[in-house]
């Protein structure tokens, strides 16, 4: 257990190039058993995986040769220098356009997140794949919840998992790494109603928790250098089966549509 | 130094309540000598300190007893059961009111910074002080460059410096911690050009790393235990003489007007 108070972020290093059908829960648990940080794991323990690993893991790729874009991904393509075809792939799995300006095309995805190109992605996606994309997981809950079943079975604790991206945010230049699916913890911490260090009680105060976490493990993932899983250990969150819906803004209180 | 890989966040604590006038570079640096485990300071090392008691030492304070809201505050307060007089203040630091619906009232502050209530925040701020609020401090960069100064010359070493503020975001639930002042580090780390682990370049990669950096911090503070403070050790940065001013993005970019 870490120093209370401290919180340490224990990257997972070993984890081979990941192909369609791979058992990630597998890979990362070989990858704890590697890292002499890691072991042994406690209950205060978080596994942040990158969604990148997973999407390949479960075939959610598309080869852009397949694709045939329209007139709409192509003119948007053209004027901003991008590829048609990765445009019409974030059409597809669009279920809403939420702005196509400035060469920028932000999207609500079936999960119910607003991201950039719809969280499909070119980079990082294997050596010899020029024309690979990866999609966001079809249920990144259900990802995260299977990685925990294969840690609990073969570590015998009952460790939460996080699935991350990385998501721009709107008027602050930059990217930081966000939950896009939860098992086995609530991902906001709701703090209304608890009292203060003053003894007040606050009563606004929802806190991302999950987010909060992944993006803590990204500055030990070291973007560059292959590491795609993390564990967070020491942090204070809420054990449970929470689900990143939690997290979706429902339309009624989008002041952004 | 940390193991190659591995991220530490260290609590400071024992650090009392802030009042005006207060010298915080010096309450960290208390802090830091009290802290077994933040001592010795390393080249890895970035302190984070909450906006809040910097605000209060900087005496970036509003006593709402001496606020008379307008017809246009009074209005919004009463329809979503908010203090007028603090929605008042948020009116009166604002450049440019974003949205204000809902009971959300989102501002672009003098700073650049678009969030909500501007950074005006009732929570936390001393035991006698029903009425009191805090404002964003005036200049955070020179907040966070004062602390490293004090820092600097106390311990010889130049230890980059981030003041946090707690923002809400669109389209997802909950607050997370995010960078408002830098000093020492750059707030961007841009990777575009930069070949990620497959030997592909990316081209649109800034990583918003003093946000991840204030987001890590956060999970060591406990919300509601008078942490005001915490030393992230061993995450990848850049320093150099950076400004929050290089996050903020410009109006002709801002597609969430």
């Amino acid at each position: 257990m870490p120093a209370e108070g401290s919180v340490r972020i224990v990257t997972l290093d070993g984890i081979p190039e990941v192909a369609v059908g791979d058992d990630v829960g597998r890979l990362i648990g070989d990858a704890i058993e590697r890292s002499p940080d890691a072991l042994p794991l406690t209950a205060a323990d978080v596994v942040v995986v990158t969604q990148k690993i997973v999407s390949k893991a479960e075939g959610a790729i598309v080869d852009l040769t397949a694709i045939v874009p329209s007139v709409r991904a192509t003119e948007f393509a053209q004027r901003f220098d991008r590829d048609p075809r990765q445009i019409q792939v974030v059409l597809d799995q669009a279920v809403r356009v939420v702005r196509m300006d400035h060469g920028v095309l932000i999207t609500q995805t079936p999960h119910g997140f607003v991201c950039a190109n719809g969280g499909v992605d070119a980079s990082n996606v294997g050596p010899a794949s020029g024309s690979i994309v990866t999609l966001l997981p079809a249920d990144p809950d259900a990802s995260a919840g299977a990685i925990r079943a294969s840690l609990r079975e073969r570590f015998g604790l009952d460790v939460p998992v996080i699935v991350s991206d990385s998501f721009g945010r709107p008027w602050r230049w930059g990217i930081v790494d966000v939950a896009i699916g939860v098992a086995g913890l609530r991902p906001l911490e709701d703090l209304r109603g608890t009292p203060d260090a003053d003894g007040r009680v606050m009563h606004a105060t929802v806190r991302a928790v999950a987010d909060e976490l992944a993006s803590a493990a990204e500055l030990a993932f070291g973007k560059a250098t292959g590491r795609p899983a993390a564990i967070v250990r020491g942090a204070a969150f809420t054990r449970g089966e929470g689900s990143i819906r939690e997290v979706i803004m429902p339309p009624e209180f989008d002041l952004f549509p």
